[in-house]
Order: structure tokens, then C-alpha cells, then sequence
């Protein structure tokens, strides 16, 4: 979908087209989910135009005092800083956020990826953590071919409660990750690769098969889908430990 | 993979080319995996014989206690019980269970199916939860045509701390649980249904393309996968309770 | 199919080459088709020139008195407003058309879609069946995920004949819109989603394989064929309906 | 699924393991669905056990006066019979009837299979609309290869309300149907064919490519949804023609 | 394959790559093939740089007097007339030609295009059957859902000795030929379409399984491949037409 | 579909049940055909009854004075030889034939089978050349692993009108032929081979994607299509013939 | 390809229809391959009848001297025992052996499984390597979701000239023992697998895809394959050594 | 992934965000691989930006005084060659090398390509086995359908110690050439082909397929990965050598 509709010669004729509950804000917000979700919705950037995105986030922001945009070109950012100057911009992670949840003091996070051209949706799946307020740590090239550069870390692997394991190829990291500890393995499988890869089918495939047992897996590159999984389940933790510590408080806290 | 390899006149022979490892215990059992991962290794029925089965059964009970076995049959389960008289049959869940692990205080699940074709699978990780210990509650034929009969329950499904969805055909009700909890979700695609559903490939694509954001995936009616996935997030939360509560009991729970 | 053909020089050289059927109007008109059908042939955009689509929706307001045009690009509508000025443009639609039909009475559309990234798609539904002359409706940006945005237009959904439901991703609205309707629904899967959506494949493999009984599905981004098919079932509705009140006069108004 | 489970020394134990729902009634009925949808629910008799099957059936007619059951065996009707004797089987349709529908005055169905091989899915689609009172017409072994065969029955083609074509292999003759009629086509592609036809994709992916603008299609071998759908669109139809007649007895007799 | 290669500064060290054989003449060509095919080798333009074609098609000119290149752009064309100015370029089905093959007076063929998109594939047909000396007719936008376009021409149909018969979208034109004719028909599934055509995949799969039995398919798009398909069985009933009436002479024809 | 149709005490029932077109001849029999394709309709036996394969070779025997069935078993061998004592069975091919065609003078077909395996597959198509009265050589057990066997053969393969090729596994056989020959090659992949062949895919593709130009392809396993596609060529090279020697007595020969 | 053909009562017809070439050996043997190729050809059980298989082993001994054959049942080696009492039978591999080729004294390969149901696969490798005179050592069960078990044998992976890598499921094991080893890796996807394995092919693109370079891959379950492959290696190995300590009996050794 | 990153005004922020060890090195370099697998990693260019890649050869040929990047284009080639003057660009291979490895006196690779379009993998292929010092020969366009192009070669193949065998299409030329050699051969799919080719899918499954034993194969269009399979395979064949020779310099050989 180019995005020519902003010439200014036809903008009036556009606006007649455009259908009514989608003018106003571009997409409408759904401000109870915070509150059913412990977590809020998302600007999904790939598609929109530079405005659209700074628009919705001005809005989130306004609204729900902040916002995170993922999927993000350079232009993207550009225009969401001229609304927003606090945006903050990862251009690995092609993530734009502005004000971030508060940081938990329970429940730790590690993102591992294979190669460096998996880095992006690690990141991505980084970024969205912290910005929901995780702890999050990263750890990158450690692929299955050097099997001995994971291994040196394998207390970083067996202290953290959830796993995000993002692997292009062949998709194995997960299966020799998920042999090595008792905590969730997220498996993400990127469309890195070439040839009989076909974008990211082969790691897909290899990540649902896995001889591990208990390995769930996301959407090829959907780092933003193993980060919101993870928050569900460190939520949910966190919820747990809140119940027998102080029950009524934790509520409050999932309410706010 | 027939099994003529029992009769009589040619056992000598094949002894003769059964590998050395492979004759004394049909599979090497992996004693350390416990207190790595907090749960025992699983028998997977298909394609062995049920003398096969048998022997490894009585192998792991003896030496752990317990033992589970799924995707077994009638002449599996008779195996069994000639050997192991405990062993308790699910012949919906295909499973064959011996001294399951006692009961955990923390943590429940809900295994939800879409419809009474899908039961098989979801009683499968409904028994396998079991005998790890889970509390577990089911909630069956509650597919997304009849959307009223899901939303009736839907205290059940807030209360959890992780959800088991298993579906097949299009495969749509994990995207709508979803959106109605913020606890994890494990969607469980089943090869039920006919035509262009593919065996399950028209599930299993729905669930990783779901709109409902934070789901993950196992294999086509890999409901022991779901079950074992659930078991990780829970253990792990159990632990985060009692590192709270009494952080070195609970390190020597996991060793147990 | 790039457009180098209008380059000055060489265009005598190519109308020797151009097929004679096709050079005297670029494609075959059909002018016994409204007849047989109660409707027009509709002008495809998609790898025509500008040139090529004002001149055929011009032979065909001569002849017919109206035309309509999908799949077209901001270029296309200039070619065409140059020609035929009375042409209006519905860019998100991207359709161009000419003196739409005159309005039927009797027979209600609704056209739903799931997602913002699905209204190109909804909305050359709707501009098709609008220019046929149909009571059209429509509801965006009501996904399964946020289920209670659906069940708040109950209403809506029951007094409709006949029902379009778009979506991407895994194209589990309609299961969930055809358990609520007893009207027929046509289901419309967009290629809108990442990685295992395959273009859309995941959608139309759900919609397929839907749980809930009668819908029917149309090819993937095929927003024109769902709005002819629910033209047809309307003009047969309307035709029935005539039958009973005046039939003469139903014949007629096929014929004109 | 093989149906082990009626062994009368298991059938204690499995009764221990089967879910709650379940036992009493092998399947959820859904009472208010008729009130809802205009049609009730059907047996799907694939993998189900003569026995359930006869149950089921059973259940529903005692509650709603009539049932249906498709893909059946001749096991299945045997035991159907036993319990209910005014069972009707046809067993090219491969469906069981208990007290079909009152006729309906208004509305012509045309169902056409293109090969002797296509009898079982047209059939099937046939005998489901004939359970719920439509006036149904059959037209048999009309192939594109032989397009005269076709020709000759025009006329009935332009006279029914709603056609349903059914066929196989390169699954060509809706696009031709849909060339000649006004009316609303429903293409069910079938799984007859061989090599590349890929059990019925190759159909599939025809029916869902036609040329002819306005069909829409069912999935593989689904004569059942073919029937459903048209008849979703004869009842709207009738309420149409009623609601002119005498609107509140029309909406009396969808409630009926 | 970008084209960089041609720039100055790089020219000495490519040289000093570019392998020995590959050098010379850009591809080896066999100059023994018409002897044994009774048709030249044919030049493939897509990923040749426009100069390498116009070298190529030189050195075939020079050496056996004649040359045709397909999957050519303008700037192929104006890169070939520099050197050869007899160059003849036809722009619809993207050929160049250099002095054609005495027109032969024995056998004709006919091309069908079913759609307007199918043009480009049906004119490569046409043309190279035109250069190697064949009678050859074209029949255009006869597409299955208008079905009385294509009987008004039976007679072509009937008089013609082998038929190519081109379409995309659900590829059912050339079962409706084959049921009307006795001569061979060469199916031709273009990549025309969208959604669920997969460039072609559906027309392909609907000709393999054609009901019209004795059809021959080519690969997607492959006009050139029908072309000499169709040369090949011209070729072979010349040779029997001259064997009767004279042997000797034609066998020297073959040679010539 | 499995065969409970006979059994005796439901035959009542059924009649009632089946279609009024289907009972009388199992099939229409298109008594045209011969004049309009110079060839009859074939019977395919996969999926019918030894009794209805029986029937409709009497059937077409009686009124055509001839019969073929492809695909059929022992048990229809049997069934067809109790009515039809001069029928007769070629095991290999799967085929009876009742009374051939005239053996032609002119057209020789060459059918070459890569290995054993391809067999069954090759021979259908000689049998039916063979039945049809075309001067028909076979070559088997050519296989491009050891090329030098198929070179032995030259004279064979360049003396033959058109060649039918059948291979499985890679398909690479017709390649080669299509290289030292300039007749028409048809090729036949089978669905021999093991895990990645998928049932005659790879081989399906390798013989579309050629790079012998002038190939053209059948179904997979399809020996009666590429049977057919070499009469349909070779009748038209006999027309061509009689033409040239006495016109008028070859259309009386077609007509026959 | 059922094998109904030895029923006494049609040998006579069968005979009759029997290709000349087929009948007298059942598959033409190449005597020059050993001289080519250093190995004979073998012969594949699957599809060929006990009295075929033990028929051909014994023409195959009596020229050559020795004779192997894979895919072979219980029933295929009472056949063979029969006629060629010294035939060994190894049921695990699935294959049958006469009078193995002298073992050579240069060249170890090392055969790994990942699992136990990977083990026919493996052992169809070793079996012919073992036949073929090489020293073959086999390590079974060492997944790569228990890493340690494979680390442990280090040094018999580093010791060894080539390895074979059999997996299933992911397929990821050969890119671990890929980044351990300098030596040549031929990966064998197995079938084993269940839901999204799709019979191998997620392990075959996983071991495709491989981020180990060098790494090389054979056909799904092909452990033939792979033994030859590394047979061709070996043998060149010990050719490249005897040409440095004594070429000119090393010619004469590959020509035994 | 586009290349915005390097715009100046951003470049602080973007240092922010970039993970620790990704910045400092680019990609972490494993120093020990030299050792553990006698070749370097090699830089892959595809997704790099001609700066990255330049500074990774840079750091690449300080430390292990070689270097060596494969799919780079010209831009990347000009960056390299400004640092690193003595960079070797092959333009056809895609290749940049600096300061290969000395050439070894043992072992003859063969590099054979089906057509001119697979020129560039094929010398890629080439390219890195002259880096890593093997004596490399080339046999370009002897493809399949010319069969007496690649026979007059024989000698060649025959006295090469692996042979590696690209081809695009249908991917035959790797059985004819594995028929006539004793020696290994690999087989390289390449995405040359249009249509049904499916981007290199036919020659990847025909490879896989192969009639010829003992083949093996590596991803589509994957030159490098050929030639580091050749390259293990060689290193092994000169460490049996020097092991027989001179078993001590050979270890340090392998270790230099």
C-alpha cells in the first residue's frame, strides 16, 4: 500500500471516503485493556504512514500516559519525535517508546540469539520487555555450530524464569537451550537465511519439532508476540508472589 | 514401523544386531534430567511394541518412583499392568501413568477444547499436568461458533495462571481466550478436520497468526508439548513463591 | 509488466504488433452480459496502464452508462477524471466509477472487517455493492481478540441478508460472526499478517476449515468477488420477491 | 482414532476417566441453535462410534423431533435403525434422517456434479437440503470436457435460486455455471483426482481462481456446507418474500 | 543479479575472472543442434545485460543466418538494432527476431489466450511458432465464463493441427478445447491471478488434472516451451506427409 | 469409498436413494465422442465395483464393438471375463481391453521407463497405444544414472513420431531423450521414489522445469493421458498424410 | 502395488504381457558398475515380491559374488534364506547380505542417531558401509536436548574420516557435531516425527539450513544414500594413499 | 533491512541501543576455529553494509592474516578495497578475498555448471576452494539436454577426487554426472528457472532424489557451502596422506 494519499490536491476527496470511525483517531483504542491485560495495545508501524504512527501514539500517550510503536522506519521516528520529543528510538530494534512501565522487582528475562542477523527481532522482543518493565539481559551469537559459546554461560541461562530463544536457519538453538534448564523456552524463528529457508519456514518447522520438551514458539520474527508472552507469564509470577505476600495490594497494582 | 521382530526363531539373530547400547534398557534413561528440569522423561508409545513399553515402564518406576507414558494403546496398556499392576489406564488421554507426583499448592491450569474431537489431545495434557502434580481443571466444546457457551465460563478462565486451548478445523479459539485473560496461553492445534484443514496445518498457521497477542504454539496435537510447557511456567512460579517464603527450601524442592 | 510501451518512438512499431482484436479496444466488451447476469463486466486496474483504463471505462459509460474500476492507483484516477469527469474516486477503496445503479429497496449488506490494515479490502466490498445499487453497511476494526467490540452490534449483524466478514491473520471472524446470523456470510481472507500467513494463506485456510456451518469464502484480497457474490444472492432475493408482487415488472427491471 | 473402547472388561475404567460433559451426552446440544440459525445441528459422524452415533441421534430427535447424521456407514445405520426405526439411509449420500423439515413453497435448488466420482459430495449436499424442506434438483455428470451435456440443460440452470456445483479433478465447472446463471453459485471442490489434484487442492485453488465473477466455494468435500450455506441464503430469502407477505408471520415462522 | 559489471574502472580486473570459455562468446553455442532439432538454440533475455544479447544474437546471426531472443525489454531491443538493424521487436510478446524460416506450407496452429493478462505468453507462443516458419493463428479473450465466445469459433478450432490454449487464474480453458477437438493441446498456465493463484500454481495444478483427456501442460508461463512443443509434432508431420510422397527429399529438408 | 454397496439386504433401499442417471448405465456414455476425438471414452476403474467395471464394458462393448478399462484389479479382471469371455487382462498395465482398434500404418510411438518400478505406469500407456491400433515399441530400464544404456538406443529413439518418457524419483530421463531428438516427448512422472519425492512431485517439477525445449508434461502416474496425447497426434499426422494421398478417404476414416 | 500377480491360474496370461526385458532377470544388471563405481548396485526391497528379491540376490551372487539388498521384511529374507542359505539378515537395518566386500585398512566412519526411533535409518547405514569393507563405529541417542551426552565422545567424533548424522523431529543434531569436527558431516533427515514434521521435511529443511558450513545432506530416510556417499569418499581416500605408496597396484585394486 | 543506520545526526543514539558485543567487532570472531576445523569463518555479505563488512575483513585478515566475504557487490568490494588494498574482487563469484591460503599439492576438485545463469554460484563455489588453497579445475554450460558436451569431458571427471555439481531447473545433470564417477559428488541446486521452478525447489527436490547413489546435497544457491564440503573432505584425504607419509608434520599442517 504506497502511500500517496497525502498529496494535498486530493486530500478532500480522501477525507469523504474514509470511513467515519476510522478518521477521528485511525484506529480505535481500547482503553479497558490495560486493566484486562496488564499490558496495553501496540503501534504496529509496517503500513502506516510517519503521520499515522505519530498521530496513535500522541494519543496513547495522551491517554494512557504512554506508548510503544514497533515494526518503525528512521522516517517513522522522525515524526514521532516532532510530536513527542521524549521519544526514545532503538534503531536496532526498530522500536519508537515514550515513558515506559515502571521496573518489577520480580522476574527475570533472558533473550538469546543465534546469529547477528537475528538481532532485530531480539531486540525487539528486548525493547518491548523493558519497556513493560521486565528485567531483561540479552545474549548474542551463541549459535548451535559453536556450541561451546553457550555453554559458558549457562548460569546467566539457568537463573532466568523465561527464555526467549531467537534462531534464523535451522532453528536449534531452542532445542539445545530448552535441554539445559527447567524455566519456559519461548522459541522465535526469524526469516533469516536463504534458499530452502523459505523465509523462516525451515526454523518454524524445526522449532515446533523440537526433541525438547515443553518449547513453545511464535510467529516467524514476531519478536513483539515472545515479549508480550513472556510479560504474560511474569505478570501472572509476579501476581503469585503479590497473592501470598500482600493479595490486595498485587490487584491494585494489575488494576493500575 | 511393523513389529515381526518378536517372533521366536529369529530372536537370536536380531540380538546378534541390536546395538550394544540399545539391547540392555531399549533406550538410554537419562537419570540427572529430574534435577535439571524438574520433571522425569516421558514414553512416547507410537512405533514400540508393548513389550517394549513395558520394560522401559518398569525401568523408570524403579529407579524414579513414577513413570508416564503416552499415545499408547489397549495391548500397551495390558503390557503394562501384567508388569506394573498400579498402572493406571486414561484410554480418552492414551496415557498410562504409574505413582503420580504429589499434588502442588500453587498454581493452576484450565485445559480448554474446542470440540469433542479435540478431547483426545487436551486429555492428554490434562493427565500429564496431573501426574506432574498440577492442579487441573477442564473445560470442553466451547468452540468459537458458539461463542456464548466460552463467555459463561469466563471466571474460570481469569482465575488461572496459564491456559491450555486445544483446537482444530480453523483453529480460532486461542485468539479469542486471549483476549479475554491476561494469563499465558498455549495454543494446541489438532489434526481434526477435513478437506483444506490439512492435518492440522490449517490450525496450527490461525494460532500462529493470531491476532490476540502473547500466544504460543506447540506441534499439532502435541498435547503432552502443552502440558510439559505449562509444567516449566508453574514450577518456576512456584519457585519465585518460595524464594520469597523460604528461598533455600525451595532450592532443595527443585533438587528433590 | 512495466509500462515502457508509450514511448514516442517506437509506437508505430508496436501497433504493428499489437493483435488486432486487441487494439480496437484493449479488451472485449461484453454487452450482453448485464443481461445474463444483472451486472457489468468490471475493469481490473492491476497491470494496466492509465491510458489503457480511461479508455476502456470510457467505452464502457458510452455504451453501458456507467462503469466501475478496481484495483487502481492515484495515476489511474487522473487518467480517468481527464476522460470522464463525473468519475469518482474512493482511494481507499481504490476504485474509480461512473454513474453507479440506482438504489434497490429491498436487501441489507453488511460489510465487517477485523483490523484497520483490512479496510482496502472491506472497502472495495463495499464501493462495488454500492455502485450496484445495494443498502450497504459497514463495521470496522471489530477482531475476535477484543470479542466484545463484535457482540455490542448483535443487532446490526441479525438484520443483514447477507453478510461479508474480512480478515486477516488467522481469519477466525467470521467462525465467530456466521454463530451469531443465521443470513449467509461470505468470508473475505486479506494477505494482512507476517511471517506464517503465507499471504493470506493462514486466513483462507481458517475460513475454509470454520467451525461454523454455511460460510462460504472467496479467493484472499478478493474484495470485488465477495461483493458480486452477495449481489447475485440479493438480485435472485429482490427477484423473488418481485415474482410474488408483480413478476412482470421484476422481469423488466433484469433486463434493463 | 480406532475404536478399542467398547471392550466390556475396559468399560468400567474408562468411565472413570471420561470428562463429566461428556458422558451424559457425548456432545453438548445446543437447543436454542434452531431459534438462532433456522437449521439445527448435524451429526458428523466420522469417528464416532455406531453406537454414539445411534445415541446422539436419538437425543436430538427426542428433544427437536428430527436429526440428521452425514458421513455414515453402514454400521452406523444398522445401529441407528435399532434404536430408531423410522431412520431413513442413503447410502450413496452416506447420511441418516430422522423426520425431515416441513417443504418450503419458495426457493429452487440446483445441485450439479460434474463426474459419476462427485455422486457421494453432491449427494450428500442434496440430502442435507432436502432434510430441511428445500426444493432440490439434481443435474449429474455434466464434465467441462463434454460442455454440450451442460448446454442442453440451460434452462434449468437460469431457474433455480441458488446452484451448488460440485467437482474434482481441475474443478473448472463452476466457472463455467457461474458464466451462465444470475443466480448465486456455491463451487464445492472435491477430493476425486490423482496425482497433482493433491486430494482436492488442485480443485481448491481452481475454484477459488474462476474467471467467473461472484462464486464462492466451501471446503474439500464439504457437500454439507455447501447445503448449509444455501440454505442460510433460502431462509433469508423466504423472510424476504414473507416479510413484503405478511412480515410478523414470517418472523413467527423462523422462531417456529 | 544487478548489472554492475559494466562499469570502466572494473572492466581489466572482471576480464581477469570471467572464465575462459565464457569469455569468448558468452555461451557456447551449438552449432550441431539444428541438424539434430530441425530448430535453432534461442536466446534467453532475462538476467543478460542488453549488450550481451545483441553479442549473442549477433554471433547466431553471422553463423546460421538467423536468431530469435525472448524475455526481452526495450532497451534489449534498441542494444540488438545497434548491431543487427534487421532486428525485428515485438513488444507485446517481448521477442526479437533476425531474418525468420521460410513459412512452411503444411500445418497449422492455433494460440488461445483465455484473458487480456494472458496475452504477453500467448504472442511469445505466436511469434516464435511464426519465426521457425509455422502457420499460425491466434484467438484471444475467450475465457470459460463467457463460453459462447469460444464455440463461435469451433471451426478454427477444428481445422487446426495442434492447439496451444494459455490461461491463468483457474487454467479451465484448455479441458473445455480438448472436449471439442481431436488434435493435440498444449496447455499453457500463465501467472496471472491473485490470492490463492500462486503465481500460476492453481492453473497449473487445474491443467495437470484436466478431465479432457490426452492434454500436455508446459511450465508456468512458458509460451516458448508450447511454441517449439508444438514445432517439434509440426516438424515430425511434415517428415511423414514427405516420406510418402518423397522420401529422399525430405530427409534432406531435415538436414538442410 | 469402500464397497458395502451390494449387500443384498439394503439393495432396496439404495435404488431408492440413487440418482435416476446414475442407475440405468452407472455412467452416461457419450456415444459422440468417437466421431468428434477419434477415440472412445476409457473406463477407470480405481473406485468402481467389479460389478459396475463389468457392466459398463458391456455396455460400451455391445454399442461401440470395442472397450478399455485402466487402473482395474484382479477382481475386476475376473468380474469383466464372466460377462465378456474374449476380454483381455495385461496384469502390468492394470488394463482390459475388449477388441482393439485397426492397426494404422503410419506413426510410431516409443514408450521409455526409467526403471522397473516406472513399469506399471508405462505400460498403461503402451497398452492403450496398442489398443487404439498405433505401432507402439517399448524401451525400459533407461535410467540417466548410467546413460550410456539409453545411448545404445539412438536409432530407436530418433526412427519414433513421438516418445513418451516415464520416470520417478528426479525425472531427469525425458531431459536427455529431448536432447537427441527432434519429435515430440511427452513426459510421465510416477510417484516412485521415497521421503522427499512427495509422491511425484520432484519428479513432476523436474520434467516442468526442463531445459530440453519442446517437453511437455502429463498428471503423475497418468499413462493413459500421455497415451491419449501421442493418438491425438498421431491421427492428426494420419489426417495430414491421407490428405495429401486421398482426402476424402480419410475423413470417412476419422468419421468411422 | 499389491501383489495379486502369482496367483497359478493367470501366470500364463501374465507371461505373455511381460516386457521381453523384464522377465528373464527382473531388473537388467549392470556388470560394469563395480569397475566404474567401486560398488555394485544394491536392491531395493520396497514394492518387489519375496520370490523377486531372492531371485535377483541370487543372480546377483552368482556373477559378481556377493549381493546386498535394503528394505526388506521378515518375508523378504525367508525368501532369500531359502535359495541363499549363507544370506545374512540384520531386522533393526532392514537389510540382507551375502558375502561382504574385504575390509579395508584406512578410513573410519562414525554413523549417530539422535534417537532410538532414528535407529533403522542408522543401522541401514552402517549395515551397508559395513558390507562395503569399511570400519564403521555407531553412536546412538545423543539428541541435542541432552548436549552432554554427545560432548562426552568427543574424541571418537574427532578420530573419525567422515560421519553420518541420522535425526528426526528438528534435525538439528549434524549442525552440533558440524561445528565439533573438521571431517566431511552427511546429514539423513529421518521421518520421525509427528503433526508439523510432515514426514521429514522440517528435519531435511532444518539440516539444509544448517549453520555449520559444510555440512552435506541426503534424502529423507535414506541411509543407502548416505553410506554410499560415504563409501565414494573413503574410496577416494584410500586411492589418493595406495597412489603415493604404490599407484600402480591401486589402479589395480579399484578395478578388482 | 535497510541501511539508514550510518545518517550522522543519529549515530549517538544508535550507539546507545546497539548491544555491547555487537558493537566493538561487528560479529564476535571465533579465533580457535582455524584450529578446530582447517578453514576461517567467512564473512557472509548479503544484510551487511559495505562499512561493516570492510571492518570485519579488516579485523579478519589482522589477526589471522587471511580474509575472505562472499555475496558482496561492487559498493562492498570499493569499502574494502579503501582499507584493505590488496582485496582480490571476483565480480562473477560475488567474492572479496585477501591473502588466500597456500596451495596444497594433494586433491582435485572439479567444479561443473549446467548453465551459464548458474555461473555465479558456481564460481563462488570455485572461488573459495582456491582460497583455501585446493586445486580447483572448471567445466561450465554442459547441461543435461546436450548430453555430448559433458561425455567429452570424462577423462576430467574421472580423475577429479570430488566433484562438485551446480545446476538450476530441473536439476538432472548431478545424477548423469554421480553415473559416470566413483568419486563423491555434490550437488548445488541453484533458483535459476521461472515458473513452476519455485525459486530452486525442482532442482532441490530432483538433487534429493537422484537415481545415482550416493549423491549428496546443500541448500539452493549455496556455492560456499559446497565448497567447504569438498574442502573438509579434501583436508581429510590430505591428513590420511601425510598420516601414512609423515604422520607429525601433517598434525602440524592442520594446526598451522
Amino acid at each position: 500500500m504506497a502511500d500517496g494519499r497525502l498529496s494535498p490536491q486530493q486530500a478532500l476527496e480522501k477525507l469523504r471516503w474514509q470511513p467515519v470511525e476510522y478518521i477521528s483517531d485511525f484506529a480505535r483504542l481500547d482503553h479497558h485493556r490495560p486493566l484486562r491485560q496488564s499490558m496495553p495495545e501496540f503501534v504496529y508501524g509496517e503500513g502506516k504512514s510517519p503521520v499515522q504512527v505519530a498521530a496513535i501514539m500522541s494519543a496513547m500517550a495522551e491517554r494512557t500516559g504512554s506508548a510503544l510503536a514497533t515494526r518503525i522506519t528512521e522516517a517513522h521516528a522522525d515524526a514521532a519525535r516532532a510530536v513527542l520529543p521524549e521519544t526514545i528510538h532503538n534503531p536496532v530494534a526498530r522500536t519508537l517508546s515514550v515513558n515506559g512501565f515502571p521496573k518489577a522487582e520480580i522476574g527475570k528475562v533472558l533473550v538469546i540469539a543465534a546469529g547477528t542477523s537475528d538481532l532485530p527481532v531480539a531486540e525487539e522482543s528486548a525493547e518491548v520487555l523493558r519497556f513493560l518493565g521486565n528485567s531483561t539481559r540479552t545474549l548474542y551469537d551463541v549459535g548451535v555450530a559453536g556450541i561451546h559459546r553457550l555453554l559458558e554461560h549457562a548460569n546467566y541461562l539457568q537463573e532466568s524464569d523465561v527464555l526467549i530463544v531467537v534462531a534464523g536457519m535451522e532453528g536449534a538453538l531452542p532445542s539445545v537451550v530448552g535441554g539445559l534448564v527447567e524455566s519456559p523456552v519461548i522459541a522465535v524463528p526469524t526469516s533469516v537465511g536463504y534458499g530452502a529457508s523459505f523465509q523462516g519456514l525451515a526454523a518454524l518447522l524445526g522449532m515446533l519439532n523440537s526433541c525438547a520438551t515443553g518449547l513453545t514458539v511464535v510467529n516467524i520474527d514476531n519478536g513483539l508476540g515472545a515479549a508480550t508472552a513472556a510479560h504474560r507469564l511474569l505478570t501472572r509470577m509476579r501476581k503469585a508472589v503479590g497473592n501470598l505476600a500482600a493479595p490486595a495490594a498485587a490487584e491494585e497494582a494489575v488494576a493500575r
